[in-house]
């Protein structure tokens, strides 16, 4: 693994392979790298659950941490995304996390920047380590994906997390349902529209989707909502008894899901948080040790100068 | 102790040992905990003093250190803050340190969630951290509490330093005076107004408040303030010999005292902010000393994944 | 040394000596600091690299780094950069890094603040950390300052950069010259301004430096400034065999620079990016092993409270 930047790049073998490496880590912890490395995190658009979860994870992996704020910095100046990324790249990172708000930057700089990069969110592109977090949570939970119906609700059309979730669900051999108003609905993807209440009776993983507001042009009006495309406490109630509630958060509580049943017994919606934490270890652990930085040799001299 | 919000909770027996001990880190250190731990710092309005002064502190600690900043966040995404405290507890820290512009929000919180939370300031209601550190000063000065008079001036109304200062000193066995122009009076405190020349005269300790411009609707005129309710060159020479100067900082220099008095021999302000490093050791040490972790045991299994 | 302000203040030897521990840092790296000391980056101006590069340096040196963030703080309540200054001293900070938008702020708090302070940036005055990376690029060129010609091209008058590095180029036997249009020639400096072309043709080191939009009161037109001052592909190959390019970055791509050649052979201006982090680290070694704590004694017995 050089970059992680799309599902749409892995097979089911890989998948399930970082999946457990996620499990693994969560359960049994895993050795800081030995050595002084930098992650620099690029969030080109706000962020706080995202940023403050690979933060941890980087602590946790011993990485130090430079935190690049888009809105106070040379960006201001003009300067590219490319400019910036390179610029991290020569004073010393060793992995950059990229957020951008349009599509195709990170994939991009992933072709024109040395050091690995993960994409954490691009516009309405992708947002693979929130998806290695949604499969985390629903291993813990059925220890297999093939067979699995999921349904993704919501705003389809603006949530990169939809797109990497349905590229990865179907590489696992998993049943990927969308449901959505028709306008939210995104024709490019193939799986199958289904009704919400169809959804929510049928699907082992009932996925909601956060309503992007802030990708919206006119703001959309939350009016019935909830009634009409959100969890209701009624549908929860015709869930199947084993099925489970998911959101990459923040909630508009009481617009995609009841107040109410964000904390009940079929959510897990902090336990996804809590696991975003190892899969985001993972990732970093996989592509940094190709680097032989796990096994005592420095992964490029020139950023190793401190330790002797 | 579970959490560190108000200063009403404590009997003098326990204020004097979080004293003591803070002034005991102070002289002699106190070995950092012996495993990775985080603390997330929830400011919800801006700081540089308060927040700088936990980073140091939770560093010194050997505590990992998550940023919250509320404007460049989820916040504006309109998540709650208890979603946001919540998040912060799932992705695995260890204590949150929250300051809110809304007076019964961090007490809220303590309630709803699991790790301990010190308020960092919330609303006009109190300052706890800020009043422990008034308390280190004053006890390094006099050995002691009882007996001494100690005049709190200024803004009192909308002062949450006032009141967290006026409940524990007089729990202490001090004697509180308060002394404000009208409108700035808070007659719910069972305290004693005095005038600022009999305020100044006949205190051991003088403590001024900052004018918070920034809680006031109508911008306060700051004309002739220092002469009518500051501390000038000429009330300064009517203090008693031993009397000290106390400021919350930062001083508007030449409005609550005058300029050449914010370094002069009484004052202790500086001090004061020395002193804010060890008091909040002191508070987060007990906090979290209550979950075995400077016993080599963990606080909590979850959170100590990495070191094997 | 006590402070790091102005290039001025040190003869060739000293410069030599600077420029020798940073290349040496660079190739052999250093030993970190055997105790827990706190910097604190005071940046009164937005700045990425700068910034960054610092946080890198620290890091590799071990220091604890405190970020001050001008626009979220106490500022914001009126506060003055010595009280800003003076706090961060009395939380523990050993050493003060300084970008303040007024030409004299940083000079006037090296004299007030104990602690050593590194000048980030002054207005228009210096920028002597950038100077000290761009001559160990130099040197680690052509091995010598006696006899080279420097040519430092663009917006002289606005430059802090050109300033530094015309002061500490002619003090190291370089011969230095300015090229600039008419309204940026700041002839308090004692150099020669010779054409753009000349420049390019007879110089070893063609300094371009950015134009600083964001401090010019009308927005200078781009409009063919590259053909006018700028260096153009058909310049570049005008130039020497041997000779480099530099720039302090971020460049305006197309206006100072062709976009082909920020990358080409000749330039160095990712290189001085990566020396950049060796500079800072030189510059910080200096000015903390004076308090000894390079060798086993506390800089300040205050400061080490905890490690025992």
């Amino acid at each position: 693994m050089k970059n992680f930047v799309s599902m749409k790049h892995y097979s089911k073998h890989e998948l399930l392979q970082l999946i457990k490496l996620a499990n693994d880590i969560e359960q049994h912890g895993i050795q800081p790298f030995n050595q002084q490395l930098f992650a620099a995190n690029l969030f080109f658009e706000p962020s706080t659950r995202t940023k403050m979860s690979f933060v941890v994870a980087q602590r946790k992996l011993g990485l130090e941490v430079l935190d690049f704020m888009s809105d106070v910095s040379s960006v201001k100046k003009g300067e590219s995304v490319y400019d910036t990324a390179k610029t991290f790249e020569s004073i010393g990172a060793s992995l950059l996390v990229v957020r951008h708000p349009q599509d195709n930057v990170v994939h991009q700089l992933a072709n024109q920047i040395t050091v690995p990069i993960i994409n954490a969110g691009d516009g309405k592109g992708e947002h693979p380590t929130q998806c290695l977090l949604d499969l985390l949570t629903i291993y813990q939970e059925f220890e297999k994906f093939s067979g699995l119906k999921v349904g993704i609700i919501g705003d389809i059309k603006h949530s990169r997390v939809a797109r990497s979730n349905a590229y990865a669900l179907s590489t696992l051999g998993a049943k990927v349902y969308l449901s959505s108003k028709t306008e939210w609905q995104d024709h490019s993807l193939p799986y199958q529209y289904i009704d919400i209440d169809d959804a929510v009776e049928h699907c082992d993983v009932v996925m909601f989707l956060r309503i992007q507001h802030e990708r919206h042009e006119n703001q959309a009006s939350n009016d019935h909502y909830l009634e009409k495309y959100g969890l209701t406490a009624e549908r929860e109630k015709r869930m199947k008894p084993h099925a489970i509630i998911l959101h990459p958060a923040p909630v508009n509580r009481g617009v995609e899901i009841a107040d109410e049943l964000v904390e009940c017994n079929r959510s897990r919606i902090f336990k996804q948080m809590t696991n975003g934490v190892s899969a985001r270890m993972a990732v970093i652990y996989r592509l940094l040790e190709g680097g032989g930085i796990t096994h005592e040799k420095p992964i490029n001299q020139r950023k190793a100068i401190i330790s002797k």
